[in-house]
Order: C-alpha cells, then structure tokens, then sequence
C-alpha cells in the first residue's frame, strides 16, 4: 500500500479536465472527472438544513440509481438559497454535460462552492461544458488541472492517490478535495472527488465511504461552520479487474485501509490550508471511555477560538484547553487529565492530573512554532481515542472573510 | 422604572471598593462588595465541567446559607486547574477579608478572572485585603473603582442601575459586570455581581435570577468559549424596606422586569466590548415554533465566524445567516425564511421567502457600518422569539488573544 500521484486520474478509465470559463475574475473554476464505463456510486453530503441545489440532485441520483459516470463542478458560485431557478441552472449544468459526453442526465452529478444566494452564471457555464469535455485527459497533469478548478480561497489543491493489491490484482484509489472556509463537515467535506478502480458492491461502498468520514473530513474543522454544499463523491469503475468485493472480507478491509489513507490525508491537506492558517493543529485524546467521547472533546478543542489563537502565537495557554474539554458536553475528572505538545521540535508535558507540570516555556514556544503541532490530552478513563485536524485562528482569517465577495 | 448611576452602590446599605494590590502589572486588580446587612444570596455559575476554585466555593455557600455579607473578586489569575492548592488559597482570600470586615467566613463570596492554570498569588491578595477593606465606600465612585477592578481585556468598565417602587418604597437593583473574551455563558456570565435593597425570600430570588439569564446573559456571546469562571451572583439587603416579595404577585413581576433591565443592559455592554469588537451585533429570531428553537438559532447566528467576520467587514453576506440557521440543529423551511438588517442608518430587508431581495449593497453596507446592527429572521412557523447578542470578528481579537499572556 503506497501514496503515488495522479490524484483523480490515478486509478484506471477516469479521466479529467479543469478549465476556466468566466464565471470567476480569473481563475479555473469549472472541474470535470469522467469514467469510461459506468461506476458504483456513492456518497455523503451537508446536514445542513439550508441544502445547495447540487446536493439534493446528487443524493436523489445516488438514492435512485446505482451507477453513475461524471462529476461536474465549479467553484464561484455555491449555487445555494437559489430557490426553483437554482434546481432548474444545477439541472441544466448536468445535462448539457450529458449531452456533449452523450450519457444520461442522471449519470451526471454535480458539485458547487463560492458565494451562497447568488444563480449560477448558466450561460457562461453551458459554454464552458464543450471546452470542459474536450480537454478530458487521463494522467496527473489533467488531475492537477481539475483539483485547482475547485479551488475557492484555498491556497494549493488537494489531491492524493494510493495503490495497493487486492489478490493478484493492483488497485487504485484517488481524490482530489478542497476546503479551506466554511469547514466543519458533518457527514462529508466541503468538496471532495474520489475515484477508484476497484470493483466493489454498492452496498459495501457506501458503507465503507460512511464509516471512513467518520474518522476523517468529519474530522475536521477550520472555523465550526458547516456548509450547505458539502459533498463528498466515490465513483468505483472496477477496471483493476479485482475480484468484485459482495463481502466483508479481507479484500474490503485492504480497500477500507486504503481508502483512509486517502481521505485522511486529504482531511490534513484541508486543515493544513484552512483560511489564514498558518499550520496544521492535530488533536488526539485518548483515554476516552467512548470513542464518541474522544470524538467531542477532540473537535471542542480544535474548534476553541481561544485555543487557535493561542496556537497561532506559539503560546501554550493549556488552560485553555482544558477549558474547551470542560465545556463540551463529555463528563471528565479534570483532576485527572495529563495533556502533552508534539512536533517536530520535541515534545512536552504540560499538565498532569489537572495541574501544570514544571515545564520550560521556551521549550514549549519552540515545539508550538512548527508547521504541524499535535496536542495529546490523555483523560484516563477508558480506551478510547480520536483525532481530529484544524489550524489556527490568525489575521488572515479574519481579512479573507471581511471582503470575501468583494 | 428608570436608569440611575452608582452601579453595584446604588441600592441602600451597599458600599464598595476596587484596589491595585500587585497582581497585575499595573492595573486595578482587586474589587469588593460590602452589604451593611445580611443580604439574601442566590448566584448561578458556569456549566463547564472544569470549575474554578472560586466557583466551587460560591455554589457551595450559596446552597448551604440563605445569606452573604460580601464579595471579593481578583483580576489577573483565574485560580482554575489549580488544585487541592488553588481552593486553600481561595479560601485565604475569602478569610482574610472575612477577618478584616469581623464577619464569618461564610458570608464572603469570591470571584476570580484571569490565567487559568496558575496558582493566585496570595501573599499580595492577602497583603491587599487592608487597603480594600479600608476604601470601601457608598456612591457612585467606590462603584467605579469596583467594576474597573475586576476588568481583564476589557476596554470599558461596565455598571448599570435601575430604581423603581413597589407600593410606596423606592427599590433599587444596580450591578456590575466583566466580560471580553471566553465569553459564552451558559447559566452566567463571566463575572457579574448585582445589588439590590429590595426584600425578597430567598426561594424567589434564585427563581427570578435563574429565569432571567435564560434572556440575558445566556444570549451573549464573543467566542463560544464558556470560562471556568462564569459567575453571576445577587445580593438582596432588604434594606429599600418594601413588604418582603413572597409570593409571585405585581411586586415580584416589577422585580423581574427591574432586574432584567440591569441584567439586558449589563449583557449588551459586555457584547459590545468583546475582545477585538468594533461593533454589538444584535440577532433577533422572531417567528418560531419554540423558545429553544429561536434560542437555538439566534446564538447559531451570533457565533457564527463567518457571520462575524462579515459584520467586520460590513458586508451584507446573508448566505453565511442563512446557513449558520442551517446547521443549527433547528428544523425550518429555508424557503420560508425572511432576513433583515437594522440599525441608527435604516432598515432593509435582504431575503424574503429564502431568497435574495432586490436590495441596495450601499445601503446595506450603510446600516452594517454603525456602532450597533441588528439582523433579524423570521422562520414563520409561530409566535416564539428570541434575542441574541454578540459582535464581529476582528484582527484584534486574534492580536489580544494570540498574546494573552505575554
């Protein structure tokens, strides 16, 4: 099981293209990924009340059929609190996709991010379709151009592919994803692609898809505002000619391991470039009594704002977390809890049981100025653990979102 | 019923004083409030699970004995996570000044704000209680000098009095409060004592101020992060001499309403003066099905900082409103909702029926640019309302909190 490249194009018969067709100043902003033979679909999306019109298409093609070929997106326009005439722009993206690649409408599904309560630009977006297609290519370049496509305030794309063996066979598994504002999933990412070769059952793909969110872009979080166009999308083509997986064998728990390899790294890729974020924060308790314990307290404290701005100053005011474990919800002896800092530059004790330990705050800063610091708090209470990914809270931030639509 | 000054002095019989002991590095650090008499006591305090030492002493006593006498309260160290050590040094401060004022020990509350994690420096508390004990005073002075004491990153001090009658007698409730940052009460606030002459037992007092922070305290909040510390706590002299509230008769209704003036007033300074904040930001939900659910999705509105950062920035972009409802928790049709902006420069309405209006950016940059703005959503599903306060989100919250403690 090893990382390669080739993000959405990796795996076998997917194809891609990113082009931009005006509806941004400048930048790409229309993203493609194809299947050359009908693929297992599956997928998680926003539970957020207010739902954008590409996420109630998706979930009722992916409820009603099983199969599906394409991916379009675009990135501008979230295509969100658009009313009838959003359904009626997101309907007509899809099927002038439809058209130019000559499948059905309902084997098209679709993706949107930028401005909520704006239309989608239909016109600009109908001719972009026929550029959008004709550039479709298989390998890295056409990944990479697609992965930067939906790019809003994200400062570099996110992809990620791993391959691995299922019996004889090589499978391949790729994403790409971007996040950046407006993070904090809650069943799915902000927007994410991901493709696979492997041949595998409906039924176990999306519980396999279900069960890895759970751990992974659910995970993370850059300012605790869940989106109303969260999509996460897995096409599985079977082209690597595996086996089909119908079981919980050894197979589908390769395919499960993998597949974590790559929505968690694309989870970290999502953190690590949050709005303004200067680095990654990783949070792990363990200890937990429940898994579902360690799951609140771990995003309690990635999401402090207190905590964030701390960890932006390389300051290590544990009390604050402390604080945001006591709030959460979760029943804990803050009597008993030991809280440790890791990166690259060391690691440290900073509390144990409830109390600061006699450590050096020069250590401390040093250890908190790396560009991926993890906080470990251990609440001796069972076995339990989770980790969750976010950044810190910095000026930027703040300027990104003051004049975002300006 | 009017505002008057004088703050936690105004009612009868109340003195009180605010003193430079050395706990900070310069600024006041040291308050205290004194009743003449026994005064009728009733407090609520913070839900999170960590709890400062202060806060452990002051629920206790509080449960045990109908009355206190006084109130000490530090700034600069938050005496939380500290210990077996952290509550005998609270209980020093809560004996020295008990011995100083010749009153037992259990009638002296106490208060702490600041630093978690760090012990309280108990020499200079106990060396300061002298100086505190001997400058305490009636009036409006001793009142300032009170609520100035207790300020952390708090740009302003913050009072506020009411003065109404019951039957002939003049009463009177007055208060102080500190807030700024790790502001999300949820039961109380940061740290707010009020006063009061009226007589009341003390069954109605506990009654009438755990109902009010459900409209006042509870509804502010500058970062989601619920302190240690959030204490609340309401002195009640009876010395006004009103025939003593009982019962829940017309007295008690006026009291209720007197008290939630101080209270409302106390929590919108605190709002305002949020860490970094340019502005109060108001959020109404009007039309709800239930109280919680407009409780719900106001607070989910005032948090959001998305929502906050584009207040800073005086821009209109209710998309971020509408999803903050959203995700929630709270079932409403986004197709229903209807928004608005207000404040001293106009009023506009920006969605109706989940949608964009026609609105002017000018004019709504306009009323989101004054010192105070209001939006307010109607999800017309019945007759509850709910008010929230809260403000934006700005380079100086990150700059404040990112060197606390520097």
């Amino acid at each position: 099981m090893k990382y390669i490249n080739g993000g959405v194009t990796a795996a076998k018969g997917f194809k891609a293209s990113g082009i931009y067709a005006g509806i941004k100043k400048k930048k790409k902003d229309m993203a493609l990924v194809y299947s050359d033979v009908e693929a297992i679909v599956a997928g998680t999306f926003t539970t957020n009340v207010v739902k954008a019109a590409p996420v109630k298409w998706d979930m009722k093609i992916i409820k009603e059929f099983e199969k599906a070929r394409a991916v379009v997106l675009n990135s501008g326009v979230a295509n969100a609190c658009t009313g009838e005439l959003g359904e009626i722009n997101n309907k007509l993206m899809a099927i002038s996709v439809a058209e130019e690649l000559n499948i059905p409408e309902n084997s098209v599904l679709t993706a949107s991010t930028g401005v909520i309560g704006k239309q989608l630009p239909i016109d600009i977006i109908t001719k972009g379709v026929k550029p959008l297609v004709a550039s479709l290519a298989y390998g890295e370049e056409a990944a990479n151009l697609a992965a930067e496509a939906i790019m809003t305030t994200d400062t570099y794309k996110k992809e990620c592919a791993v391959t691995f063996t299922l019996g004889d066979t090589t499978v391949t598994i790729g994403g790409m994803a971007k996040g950046s504002g407006m993070i904090h999933p809650n069943m799915a990412t902000m927007l994410g692609v991901i493709t696979t070769d492997a041949s595998i059952s409906k039924e176990l793909l999306v519980e396999a898809i279900q069960a890895d969110v759970v751990d992974s872009f659910n995970m993370v979080s850059v300012d605790r505002d869940t989106s109303t166009n969260d999509s996460l999308i897995i096409l599985a083509n079977g082209l690597a000619g595996n086996e089909e997986i119908t079981t919980k064998n050894d197979d589908y728990d390769i395919f499960v391991k993998a597949l974590s390899m790559v929505t968690i790294n694309l989870s970290k890729q999502m953190a690590a470039d949050g709005e303004g974020a200067t680095k990654l924060f990783e949070t792990k308790v363990i200890g937990a009594a429940q898994k579902s314990q360690a799951i609140i307290l771990s995003k309690s404290i990635i999401t402090s704002s207190l905590v964030k701005t701390a960890v932006y100053g390389n300051d290590a005011n544990w009390g604050r977390i402390l604080c945001a474990m006591g709030y959460s919800g979760v029943e804990f002896d803050p009597d008993k809890v030991d809280l440790f800092i890791e990166s690259a530059a060391g690691s440290l004790q900073l509390v144990m049981d409830g109390m600061a330990t006699d450590y050096s705050e020069e250590l401390a800063t040093k250890i908190l100025s790396e560009k991926m610091v993890t906080a470990v708090a251990d609440v001796k209470m069972g076995d339990a653990t989770a980790t969750a990914w976010g950044c810190d809270l910095t000026y930027d931030y703040v300027k990104i979102n003051a004049d975002y639509r300006s």
